[in-house]
């Protein structure tokens, strides 16, 4: 790896028709009041006939051999939107002639090398931030059975750089913010689901 | 309330120099071996001096006269991007000169007339879909402490539609479930926070 990158060299704005992968759309919409109004919004160009764009694992890692307690995978992944490195699930686009749930199992292992089991629930097509784009997504949960203490390879693309990080479920949260200290982004899903998680802690434990 | 909308009447792609509250960029960068490559990435034209476009509430509603069982209360909104309702956390853009917790406990108030008491947790800096856009945010978890039944009226500005809903958190998951069947489409964090809820409800009881 170089020292070099990955990093932003310039950024500009561009005009749509040479854009590829997203575009700005002009929606013309009616209120609940039937006043006509306009909408701004992006949309990605690589929408598949699943009309779904993209999927999330959450993947449930258990140990056959008891080695380790109940643990998720996370991974971090430079993001040039964010230009910083963010902490992420696993997550891809889904490609063409292939359910969301057979997404997320290629998905999983691509980027960290674990086999899935089985996805043990797979939630409704849910949207990632509603206001400004029509971006949607499954999240996936992901049944993986370890069975020893062997890290699996995963199986980047050339050019893909993306580090795995096996995490206890009972500390992702501690995980979540000693990186937000260290100079990386966490994304807002994940960063919800272990919300949860912590929530759900706190009133068993009445502390809420 | 008329029954002609609210609905998207029609959409064109936009010129980015038409558009005024997102714009599209063209990022030139390096990757980590040094090689100069190119994203496309979709930006909000609003953020302020903070630094941060957004923050969501995810409000901790408790009866002093123990009413009801602890909840939290979500809102369902028109969103043109999607054309269909959506089921979120109260959320909302940041003003100028207003911290995150400042307008986290203003949104909640306007769109749902609940007063919080305090921000008990306010969270990391965290992205939304760092993929596509460079859309920003924090999440903050909002003290109600509510003094009888009543329901408060929000504040709502002229033309903006939102309806609340106060939901028990132990049938947050169960209620997101059943938005869906009837045709809303939930947001991504608020379905991955009720997923930690559950998932962590599951391992107490040993179904995980």
């Amino acid at each position: 790896m170089s020292n070099k990158g990955p990093k932003i060299l310039s950024a500009e704005e561009m005009n749509v028709s040479e854009a590829k992968w997203i575009t700005l759309k002009k929606l013309n919409w009616m209120d609940a009041e039937g006043k006509k109004r306009v909408w701004e919004c992006a949309e990605r160009r690589t929408r598949k006939g699943s009309g779904i764009d993209a999927v999330s694992i959450f993947a449930l890692l258990r140990s056959k051999k008891n080695a380790f307690p109940l643990s998720t995978v996370i991974i971090e992944q430079y993001r040039p939107p964010i230009d910083k490195f963010i902490i992420e699930l696993p997550a891809g686009l889904i490609d063409e002639n292939e359910t969301p749930e057979q997404a997320a199992l290629r998905e999983l292992e691509e980027e960290t090398g674990y086999k899935g089991d089985h996805v043990t629930l797979s939630s409704p097509v849910i949207v990632a931030d509603p206001g400004m784009t029509n971006a949607n997504m499954k999240l996936c949960v992901v049944s993986v059975n370890v069975e020893d203490d062997t890290v699996p390879e995963p199986k980047l693309d050339p050019g893909e750089f993306i580090v795995k990080r096996v995490v206890e479920l009972s500390k992702l949260m501690d995980e979540l913010d000693e990186y937000d200290k260290k100079g990386f982004v966490v994304d807002a899903r994940l960063y919800h689901f272990a919300s949860g998680l912590v929530m759900a802690q706190k009133i068993k434990d009445g502390l809420l």
